[in-house]
């Protein structure tokens, strides 16, 4: 998508690769929203560190990240001995496997880097392929977020006000993104709305980088804070919610997502407001029978205790990391519990926006022999 | 209610009076969580700045500190004019009514001290009276809450799981508070039960005051992000919710609160899980016709763009209002929508709690004639 630079718009993905200089370029994500910079990795070292340093995160974007950084780590091999390069590739693909352990998107790309790169007889070619896979991959996340975007635009109508929960925006894919897809392409179309951006405590990824995203491409929005959405759909000032997922069951139509967004389902429920899941096919869980027995990661109680922002120490340097603090706004004797994610039912939810269509929670199941054809 | 100093519990009432040196004492709200001092205001313009500046907020809590002061005011008149006396009491009045000119609890109360000064003769029984009139004031606030406790303890059974939102402590009262009478009262009972605090952004209420309260007094707690509740009702891990109200509707039961209040009632009545109001009779508004109409102020966005709390700095200085900063964590180019206030219906509304028992919000109106009697 587009960044602003001095006033004049210009094209980044937030992941892409550099063939000459062999290196992976990734938006800082840190930074964000107070600083832009693209950093570029001289080695899979870096490319893995990046990955755990959360430079990149959002499933698609570290997918892309991981594929990249194994066709970087085997275009980097200077020998001839077929099975030292074996070697080398494997333990590229365990270092970039590491450094996101729980991740599953990485391990998919990866695969299908390594799968491609069997069809090369020799190491030339095999580094040839791995980089084209890797383009593929990357590819593909963009070609499927765009079709996300064209089937959920027909949602949005001018004057409509949209509510949009946590960041499933390009910044979380290589492009584009999953929920801001239909937002962005009823942009492009012409259409005339005002998002609203829950802030997403604790982490406040709607705040930070959905609100920098749709400042970027020029969306009309305003952050709210989460406990606002009920009070302005009281009001009749939201007329579409659209989400992203971390994992949707395929067997049951439950969608696991950022917490808060089983919150802003009831609610839009309860208004008779339509509540969409936008998602790429690959995160359809299609074995897990129960959305009660999803994980739900308990994270640390700091970040519901305080806040990263900028203070005044910005004046001081120009170093938007180095000017970020943490600050304690809790009571100092009190702890927190932080439960990361929830689980939304499938009555909650209007449809699911994938990038083959728009289906019913309840019909995942029907048509998955069409779905996983197309996931691949 | 009790204060942890030195490991020791102190009793401190939010608003008291030294009649030696006719100053009012007020817990520096501005301060907490991260420091506790009680400040005395040397005459009636010192408190009217506390109350101006917030040093003191809550309905009844500022009541009574402009009883207070309009009794410190009249006590440090040194003429024997009784014209200029009534002159100076006017002129005290229109001070303190003017630090907080949209609040009605100053007001209220106030009357209340001068129709009782009107009863003396001399300028030195009219001060006396004004004091008199004053302490009664505070000390029905306080009467009042304890009731609140007597009747809403009966809700809270061992093993709970309490949710409240923002802050109707006493911090917000004279003692004790609405919200968190029953816990109180529950609690001093033996009753073993854990309570979870409301975030409450933008501001932060439940997890700097109402989780500060709550450590001083010992009752088990954690904070919560405001997005988590769902989650947990869904879980089955919340039992029972009590929020306050700045506002309730005696015609309709509809009650306006702190934003978010609307979203939590939503989500315990789709659960099954009782939701009640705590409040001073005084609150209660005969005249409104519907809940729509009452005014939602809509605060500075800055309080939605960040957040308050103590970075580093804190080593540095033992000051804590000087080491407390604002973060900005949103986007430096996004603008924020800050609603304060919502209105819940009352088919959302277990029971009110209040100092005459627990009533369904749409029996205030038939129980209105002795409801108003009780409230004087």
């Amino acid at each position: 998508m587009n960044v602003r630079i001095n006033g004049r718009l210009r094209h980044f993905r937030t992941v892409s690769f550099d063939s000459d200089t062999n290196s992976v370029h990734l938006i800082e994500q840190r930074l964000l929203p107070h600083e832009f910079k693209v950093i570029a990795t001289a080695d899979f070292h870096e490319t893995a560190e990046a990955i755990h340093d959360m430079i990149v995160r959002g499933a698609g974007a570290i997918g892309a990240t991981a594929a990249y950084g194994l066709a970087q780590g085997a275009r980097a091999f200077r020998g001839t001995n077929p099975s030292k390069f074996g070697q080398h590739v494997k333990k590229v693909y365990q270092t970039l496997k590491a450094a996101r352990p729980t991740a599953v998107d990485p391990v998919t790309a990866m695969e299908l880097v390594r799968a491609t790169m069997k069809r090369g007889e020799s190491i030339e070619e095999q580094q040839a392929l791995a980089l084209a896979a890797a383009e593929e991959f990357a590819n593909d996340d963009v070609r499927h977020c765009r079709d996300i975007g064209r089937h959920g635009a027909k949602l949005i109508r001018s004057g409509m006000n949209v509510l949009t929960h946590c960041n499933a925006g390009w910044l979380a894919f290589v492009d584009v993104g999953s929920a801001t897809a239909p937002i962005y392409a009823a942009h492009t179309q012409g259409r005339k709305f005002h998002v609203y951006c829950d802030e997403t405590r604790p982490r406040s990824q709607g705040a930070t980088l959905t609100a920098w995203e749709l400042a970027q491409e020029g969306v009309s929005h305003q952050i709210i804070a989460d406990n606002a959405a009920g009070h302005l759909m009281q009001r009749g000032k939201i007329d579409l919610v659209i989400v992203g997922s971390d994992r949707t069951l395929g067997r049951t139509g439950e969608v696991a997502n950022k917490i808060g967004t089983y919150t802003k389902a009831v609610l839009a429920h309860r208004h008779g407001i339509p509540f969409y899941i936008a998602i790429p096919l690959s995160t359809i869980d299609w074995n897990l029978c129960r959305g009660f027995d999803i994980p739900i990661e308990e994270r640390n109680e700091s970040e519901v205790l305080g806040a990263w922002g900028v203070g005044n120490a910005k004046s001081k340097t120009r170093n938007a990391v180095a000017a970020r603090t943490y600050v304690r706004v809790a009571n100092p004797g009190s702890g927190a519990l932080n439960p990361g994610f929830d689980v939304t039912p499938p009555e909650l939810i209007t449809g699911i926006i994938t990038p083959a269509g728009i289906f019913k929670p309840k019909d995942l199941w029907r048509y998955r022999r069409g779905l996983q054809a197309v996931a691949g």
